[in-house]
């Protein structure tokens, strides 16, 4: 579904490609060789494709939107990048992640030469309503990963502070450009806010969906071995619901086992006994369901958008979510 | 002189402090806990005072150079944290440094925080303006520290890349103030280029100054132990200018054992046969007459303004950047 509404967007993808690919004009040559070896290792350019599809939906296409696709995209790559240095992780997308190939040190740097050169560009080409909604952006992000790092290796974590972290880190950036799509086109508030929804939900969809493909997806197409998150502390919404169901019914030796494994010294090891668990609890087909309902909400928000390719292909796009198993 | 210049600014330093002091809004704690941790530590608040003398020079003090006062001193601030992880520093300002309390990733991605609210609190007050020269400052802080980071344990990086990485990693950012300043003021082109060029000149100062002090400083003065600097692989102007007058004099010995050095294990261990001999070829003497030349540089720069107090204390500063032991 995303191939498809690539291929809908046409040239303006390939605007938005060519800003994204020569937009790091760095004379020092790890910024642009460290920036593209990670922009260009198979990224999905979803947040560029829903910024454009919104953009499209309410009228506008042309230069703002692939600047402002370069500008998401930048975001989302210094995320990763910080992101793979606070998590040690040594994977990402099925390659060596940047950080093993040039270290930590230059990963944080780049990550904040991205950051920077991404403000620099909405200042010069997309406005100040733009820059707003990106600054929170960013700011929720932030504050979604340190809400990460906090709860890591906490066995206790609510669901809603689950739901906290996940809006940071996943759904307040692709939210912002759902709605930086619609400020664009200067469509008018309501439909503003129906975008803003529309990318809030599928953003939530889009994380918890990952969050269980942790655990039952094959690492062929995911790009990473399982277990990933347990390992690194995080206790997704997969391990909180089997949890809230081994407390209701009474399984304290379940509860105990999730619980020893999370603080065990390496839960990699023992990520085995907790799938088990997590299945027969049926852990990640009720998150699974939750994700539908927040598709399904992303899809009545935009159901009022006269009907053209546009709706339809964001209307794919949140079921997609859901179904992809990468 | 930053204190009288602090005086002199009077109401307007305690609201700038105040602006500092009340715009970490976040309720994660550990968001406001380490911010403050590390704007409380004793910073000189010299960047904000430079924008605002350099603000009202051009004959504007308010609410908007308050606020861009915080955003340079946050932005500031997120370096140091960024700085701190890469350059595995354990102290700062003579205490802790944040990441030996609450962790590398806590810093990281606080450092993240601080700047995406700089960005949110400059589109709210600051104008487009401020908004692009901080952006090309940002820009320019990242390369400082990559090349920093590229150009570690290389002892025979050149005098002019010395001075790209100084530029980037602190002349940038202290010109971006004065600049901003005479923006606010909506003051002419002339005088705008006249305190960015100010700026700049003692942006260079400053550095050369850290970089000796790190030689032969006094640790009760500068918080910090002697040859951190080399310690860490950073080859500053002292050394380089030593390197080039062995090479003159044919000094092969003095050479070697400063190449061996830095390329040891640990070379802070031998930090006093680096010391001895760049006191045998007066580096840092003629490094702090390079910073002397930078500042009479930057007082010229700003001779055509009228004279006033402001003026004096501009003056005084790029004085006191050198005279100082701390």
């Amino acid at each position: 579904m995303l191939k498809e509404a690539i291929a809908f967007l046409g040239e303006d993808f390939k605007a938005a490609e060519a800003v994204i690919n020569n937009n790091i004009h760095s004379t020092i040559k790890v910024i642009p060789d460290l920036s593209n070896y990670i922009l260009e290792s198979g990224g999905k350019r979803f947040r560029p494709v829903l910024l454009m599809l919104s953009a499209s939906l309410c009228g506008y296409r042309g230069r703002k939107a692939h600047v402002a696709s370069a500008v998401v995209e930048y975001i989302h790559t210094a995320t990763l990048l910080h992101d793979d240095v606070v998590d040690e992780a040594d994977m990402r997308r099925g390659q060596a992640a940047a950080k093993t190939i040039w270290g930590n040190e230059a990963s944080v740097l780049v990550g904040d030469y991205l950051f920077a050169r991404s403000f620099q560009m909405m200042v010069h080409d997309c406005g100040e309503e733009v820059l707003k909604i990106m600054s929170g952006a960013c700011i929720s992000l932030a504050e979604g990963e340190i809400l990460q790092l906090i709860n890591s290796f906490n066995p206790n974590i609510a669901q809603r502070e689950y739901y906290r972290t996940i809006y940071g880190k996943t759904a307040a950036l692709i939210s912002a450009c759902c709605e930086v799509g619609a400020v664009l086109a200067g469509a008018p508030e309501s439909d503003r806010h129906a975008l803003k929804e529309y990318g809030e939900d599928i953003g939530f969809a889009f994380q918890i969906v990952d969050d269980c493909l942790d655990i039952t997806g094959d690492p062929k197409r995911t790009g990473k071995p399982l277990g990933i998150d347990l390992k690194e502390g995080k206790i997704t919404l997969p391990v909180i619901l089997t949890m809230e169901s081994a407390k209701e019914k009474g399984y304290q030796k379940d509860l105990e086992t999730i619980k020893e494994v999370v603080l065990s010294d390496d839960p990699a090891e023992d990520f085995t006994k907790v799938k088990e668990i997590v299945e027969r609890h049926r852990g990640v087909e009720k998150s699974i369901e939750i994700a539908w309902r927040h598709v399904n909400h992303a899809i009545t928000r935009i159901e009022n958008f006269r009907d053209c390719p546009e709706k339809e292909y964001l209307k794919g796009i949140a079921s997609f979510i859901v179904e992809r198993d990468f």
